[in-house]
Order: C-alpha cells, then sequence, then structure tokens
C-alpha cells in the first residue's frame, strides 16, 4: 500500500492524499476514474461514488522509489469531506491555526 | 509519524513525499528549513544539509484528519536524488513507463 497524492491538474493545487493498493492501482489505471483503497474500512472506494465529487484521472505519476503516487486529475467539486476544495486547508502560522478555504455552496 | 508532500511554492509542482514526526515538524516550524524524519536511517534529515538543495519553508498546511501534511516551499536545485527537479518523473501511460524529466545538469 502506498500514499497517492491528487492533484488538480488545471491549477495545480493539491487536493488530498489517500492510500492505494496493487488492484486500486488497476482499476484508477483501467476505468479512469480514481480508485482509492479504505483503511479504515478495508475496502475500495471509487472516489466520488455517493458524493458524485468524482476525480477523473488525467496522469499517473510514480516517484523515484516508488512508493508514493501523483495523480493528476480533474476534480468535480469538493475533494473534502468538509466539502472544501482541498483537504489542505488549515496553515499553521506563528503557532496558530488559520483555516483558509470556506467549504464550497 | 506522517508524510509530508513538498509543493514548490512559485509553481505548484508537487517535488517529493517524506515523513515527519512531531520532532521534525518542530524543527521544521522553528527554522523554517524543512526537515524530515528518515524511516531507515531513524534519523533527522535537513533537506539539503549535504547536499545544499534546501527547502524553504513558506506555508505549513495540515489536512482534515490531521494525518497528512503539505509543505510549501521553495526549493534550490532538484529535490530528488536522482538530481531531477521532482521525484515524481515517471509516468504511467497505456502500461507503459515514461520519463518525463531528465537530471538538472
Amino acid at each position: 500500500m502506498v500514499p497517492a497524492i491528487a492533484q488538480e491538474e488545471s491549477t495545480g493545487e493539491v487536493l488530498m492524499m489517500a492510500w492505494m493498493n496493487a488492484e486500486a492501482i488497476r482499476k484508477t489505471l483501467e476505468t479512469g476514474r480514481v480508485t482509492y483503497w479504505s483503511r479504515s474500512r478495508q475496502s475500495f472506494w471509487v472516489k466520488g461514488e455517493s458524493s458524485g465529487h468524482v476525480q477523473e484521472l488525467v496522469d499517473f505519476r510514480v516517484d523515484c522509489d516508488r512508493d508514493c503516487l501523483l495523480v493528476l486529475v480533474r476534480q468535480s467539486g469538493p475533494a473534502c469531506h468538509t466539502n472544501r476544495r482541498s483537504c489542505f486547508y488549515t496553515a499553521v502560522r506563528d503557532g496558530e491555526e488559520v483555516e483558509l478555504m470556506l467549504p464550497m455552496v
């Protein structure tokens, strides 16, 4: 199992990180629909299958150590379960947490 | 220990992924020099300390689940130990691996 970083292809925004196993990788490449492996639920997770916030695969990258993936995607709506565009909406600045993004409406 | 994604602030390019523990996070925030925890060497790793390819911290982000970090950086030279700008220089396209980047000179 390896971490997979999802990046919006058109803007470069890093949207989220989740996990893939070999079968999730195969499904992602075959279907063009980004599919993760949920460690908590121990099941495949076709991103957006219930919410409609799908990730269409644009390019699939693997890193030098072959232990991390970068998927370039076209994200429909928010990537985050909090309804924010990206999961990385909190910054730590001068020891304080700052929220950078509102939930999408 | 959590995965930390390094992204070049000026271009949005995803450079690498490595790991941080609580102390690496503290060092990174205090010094402004991105510092990881090397799992293989079991030691801190101030990025670029030996190579000069440092990462100057621009912004520090934490994700919704608080189990993944995104550091926006100014990267000096290549981020990858292969001398490429990014570790994600290999794409998988039509079942074939394609190299997208040459080592920097």
